[in-house]
């Protein structure tokens, strides 16, 4: 093995520690679920889950208005993109990302044994307009852009995903992991999108909007010429355990009750942006549930003593060490109160230390 | 894709139907285990789990008499042996098994683009001396082994098993899906030689011993320089969700009430075994949760037919459609009453049908 794995954003074990770090959605998950748990019967353990969870992807076919055929259920999204690379990415073939993206893409490609094409994002994480055009000039098969972005939470339009799957002649897939978050009066929905084109993928995860991390539970919506393969042959054939299925069917039909906590997010992200722009940090737009910040350390202590500092006073949030991030930090919104606790250490320390 | 993919054993709908065709243990996992899902937090749920399940890990180590870094927590057995080949097997290099042995072994190779070596079983299911010579003759650099082996239920022997990891060049998996069922008189273990031997993984699952096929869990056990490279770089990064940790280290704590259950499978086998032998099967001796039948189809129905005809009487068994298996049925061991229905039914048909 010639590579690093993927770092995973750390896990604190205290339960009081505020967790920034890894987006998580701050509010739990719908109140149904602790009926379901309690309704599951051991004896239903006992036997092998439905192969292919088809109740629940009906759940979610019906939520799109598409059929079962074009929803596969992942184990997380995690192995939603690893699927789609043993899939359809031959080794050695290309593989496409906007730079910077998911720090889990290159890892992956690598174990795929294939070469990455790293397209910068434009200053303000806009998609350059040649992008579709690079990754067929170096005839890349297999792109992943997630949108809304992370680490900067801008947000593509659907037009312009449309036109980049048109103009691209690899399968793209489209991580819409944080999608859950954008304001709904944008009317952003690309899932029609897999009924007119056989070269798109588009990711989901109950991991943030549905605030079900602990349970690993995905899933990918696509033409069933894309689905199908995945289904009969590359995944783990019984990939999605019987509490999942259980418990992802419920959260889709509680849907509401996470909507409400997205709304919330969103109210608490605007003034959480207000908050830190008064403190002087540069705040990037975001449709997700975090925030990227940009630190003028000729002005104020680097980005990484921040992120430091903060975890001294059990505060969590994410720092990543490349050339275009490190001036910057990740920070997950958290309930009125975590956002507050967090303010309040920033004005703290930087008024003890402004240069 | 070039290839078909695995087909697993038919999970049927009626809660009634008698499902003795996927070697699930036909008792309830520990009743402790309610306890464990009735303390379940919905916020528990919300943040990620950890990402390398070191407490049950732990567990598991202690068990063993080993250490954390000898264990592997993995997403049923499917995914350690599909982590054994992305890890271990390069694509083109060959992987070798016996023949018969599970399925899914070479649908794993084919997707890992790596050509199969199969070594016929001697006709008592045995392994052929000369197994890890051959393996070496061909370059083999992966080769798994099921003991007690599937479909048939034979024990190779420890010192056996020793035998071959030594002589063999390449990487050993020892897939122990069904070792719980091993009558414990023949102190048969094999977790002792990951220290001993750097070329030898062994398997485990919960789905079987455990009776928790429903939450797919399972664990590989080696020495630190197999296990490591799996949990920094092949693994996906959360690849076992909160739920299955809590209730994975419940069931090792709880480990003597699912090995009450192991020792009523083990009498209830001895008896179906006499059983099926009066009715004119013979039987392969078996240290597993199921039997290997053979019908003599000169003088009573093909295999295949007694299958068809049992199904439609509401009792699953397996029959595998290839060479040497077409003249056998495999049977798992159920509670009492599924092995007397069954065994009536059987009467009940043969006596019509006796050539």
């Amino acid at each position: 093995m010639r590579m690093d794995g993927y770092s995973w954003g750390e896990q604190p074990e205290q339960e009081d520690s505020i967790k920034l770090n890894t987006n998580e959605n701050p509010y739990p998950p719908s109140p149904n679920l602790n009926a379901t748990l309690s309704q599951i019967t051991l004896n239903s353990l006992r036997r092998y889950p439905h192969p292919t969870a088809d109740p629940l992807r009906d759940e979610i076919a019906k939520l799109h208005s598409l059929q079962r055929e074009n929803i596969l259920i992942t184990h997380g999204g995690d192995e939603a993109l690893r699927l789609s690379f043993t899939t359809f990415l031959d080794p050695k073939h290309c593989f496409g990302m906007t730079d910077p993206s998911y720090s889990l893409y290159p890892v992956l490609s690598e174990i795929n044994d294939s070469p990455v094409i790293r397209i910068p994002l434009e200053p303000d994480w806009k998609i350059p307009e040649h992008f579709s055009q690079t990754l067929n000039d170096s005839d890349v098969k297999l792109a992943c852009i997630v949108n809304p972005h992370a680490p900067s939470g801008y947000l593509s339009s659907g037009n312009e995903i449309k036109r980049i799957a048109e103009q691209f002649r690899g399968l793209l897939l489209v991580d819409e992991a944080y999608v859950d978050f954008v304001d709904p009066e944008l009317k952003h929905d690309l899932t029609y999108l897999v009924e007119e084109l056989e070269n798109i993928l588009i990711l989901r995860t109950f991991s943030k909007g549905y605030s079900l991390a602990g349970l690993r539970l995905g899933y990918l919506i696509g033409n069933p010429k894309l689905i199908d393969p995945i289904i009969r042959k590359t995944r783990d054939s019984y990939n999605i355990g019987f509490l999942e299925q259980q418990l992802g069917l419920e959260a889709i039909k509680h849907r509401d009750y996470s909507s409400t906590t997205w709304g919330l997010v969103r109210e608490s992200r605007e003034k959480l942006k207000i908050e830190l722009q008064k403190i002087g940090f540069k705040v990037y737009p975001s449709q997700t549930n975090f925030l990227l910040v940009e630190i003028d350390s000729s002005e104020m202590l680097p980005a990484k003593s921040i992120c430091t500092f903060l975890k001294s006073r059990g505060i969590f949030i994410r720092y990543f060490d490349t050339e275009r991030l490190s001036n910057k930090l990740r920070i997950s919104i958290g309930t009125p109160e975590q956002n507050d606790k967090l303010v309040s250490e920033l004005i703290n320390l930087l008024s003890k230390n402004t240069k």
